[in-house]
């Protein structure tokens, strides 16, 4: 197991302690729990908070994007597994400032089901809570399924939208619909090379070859669309625009940010020779690129691949992505 | 070969392409050779200019840190191979506002070569050069051949600290002193659990069991000082630290910063497992960490592994590291 660690069953709780440690400007925990995340100072009462949560495993995601512009606090669970529906209760409390609470999180059962009775605890603190999911991996589900699919790297832009949309001082419905109007923006697609190893499983989550690739696999290794030969950059990327095109059709005048992602191992060189195809693309259809982003903004640990998101913008969804934020992994403005 | 390419000798070319494209707001091409990067605005008449070069695969190393408080231009080679004495010069001349130029690189053979070459090709244009080696990897000679030892991720500090000297208005003679400073302050050391793939090559440069290790290797994959079985990340970060304090002793009121780096494919969860013990052990030496820096600074494409920096600060080279600095890699201030 290539991994550096001690006693797996410490890795996420030694992973928090040295992060909030090499970060203290942005992040503390709250609570008792070891397990929640919150800005380092509160923002200013009234803000309507934005929580969020999930597995670790995938820093920046989920609790990196804490910050001015971003989230208000966020509950992290064991690698790959969803926090407990006290933890993200926690994570709420952290986020409340008065003004209701969002939950914008990812399409995964577990997550639902703690986010939910999280909900429900903090009734008697009388927080109003609302609710928007992340649905962009177009590998996950058709078009038809839309509601099943898994929530990916659309979240860093869903993230971005509404935390600028709060940090404005917008209520929490007007932030809510940002919200889901980021999420339905939003459409993206992984590639995988190798997989990840999860901690506590100590090996490999999937087996592939050394030149095999798998088109469309998920963030924790759920299966993709086909599994072959690995094919060249140009290649890939070609598919993998294909594929959120056919979802997102742009015509001239039409404006896009693109997430060009890699999922862990994949170096930087290798993106910036697939943003070259993904720009061509983006240009032939005549749109025009707002503020791309090339880079490890959601990851799967040490895994080797790739992931495009496409989020389509308005003025309203440019101008909040161009805003202000700030945290130890993203700033803009 | 687990990469993401086309032709593998159009890899660094193609990375370039879509590196410029992608960071428009930082970079531009400069001259025809494709090879030279320069700052996307020129810096103000009469700055000091600071060129560097080297090998590509390292990135953000070198040429992610062109921009305002760090470079002013970087020669960029194959993967892992020295850029030409041309191309070289030609940095020189982007880098240069008729204050001179320092040449701040790693002390490889190839580069130093090539860049005494391109110093003699620019007195022609008038251009004073200076120069300073980094020579930062303890584990590559011992501290009474401290001249032979390679550049590794110090650079970053020294990259940062004269960036911020030649921003702020000092002459020639005073960016190459802090330079100088720099360099002597920073002192790194790596350890690697897997070998990176240069394109050309397309295997492995070396062999490596899935429970082993390397202490001390080099970012080229250059030999360390022991290879053996993996060990856990506290008594990886303990031998590290131990050899990085042998040459760099602290004491109460010492301030230091240190970067902790991923080679590449070591996940940020594994660099902040890592990071407790570097800052307990500098705590206990009684020093004060000033921007500890987490994260991929100087990488081997998907190398697995890591390295520390330590770069012993006064109130000098503090203020340094906190002037402000803006590429698309790396932002303070």
């Amino acid at each position: 197991m290539k991994k550096i660690l001690n006693d797996p069953e410490k890795y996420v709780d030694e992973m928090l302690e040295g992060f909030v440690a090499a970060h203290p400007e942005f992040y503390r925990m709250h609570g008792d729990s070891g397990k929640v995340v919150a800005r380092a100072e509160k923002a200013k009462a009234g803000k309507v908070g934005i929580v969020t949560g999930g597995g670790s495993g995938h820093l920046p995601v989920f609790t990196g994007y804490v910050g001015e512009g971003l989230l208000d606090a966020c509950a992290i669970g064991d690698v790959f597994a969803s926090p407990s529906a006290d933890q993200m209760a926690d994570a709420i409390r952290a986020a409340d400032q008065g003004a209701g609470v969002l939950r914008l999180y990812g399409n995964y059962g577990g997550d639902i089901m703690n986010f939910d009775m999280a909900g429900e605890l903090v009734e008697f603190d009388d927080i109003e809570c609302t609710t928007v999911l992340l649905t962009d991996d177009v590998a996950s589900a058709p078009p038809e399924d839309h509601a099943k699919r898994r929530g990916v790297a659309g979240m860093v832009y869903a993230f971005k939208l509404a935390g600028a949309a709060a940090e404005e001082g917008r209520d929490l419905e007007g932030v809510t619909a940002v919200a889901q109007k980021a999420a339905d923006a939003c459409r993206s697609i992984g590639a995988a090379l190798s997989s990840c190893t999860v901690p506590q499983a100590g090996k490999p989550t999937f087996d592939i070859a050394d030149d095999e690739m798998e088109m469309g696999m998920g963030i924790h290794g759920e299966p993709g669309v086909w599994r072959g030969k690995l094919r060249t950059a140009d290649e890939i990327a070609g598919e993998m625009m294909d594929r959120l095109l056919a979802e997102t059709p742009l015509s001239s005048g039409d404006r896009v940010s693109v997430l060009v992602n890699s999922l862990g191992a994949t170096p930087p060189e290798e993106l910036y020779i697939l943003y070259r195809t993904v720009k061509q693309r983006l240009e032939a259809a005549g749109a025009t690129i707002v503020m791309p982003l090339v880079g490890r903004y959601a990851t799967s640990m040490e895994m080797s691949g790739v992931s495009f998101t496409l989020c389509k913008l308005d003025d309203e969804l440019e101008a909040l992505l161009k805003a202000p934020c700030n945290c130890a992994f993203w700033r803009v403005g």
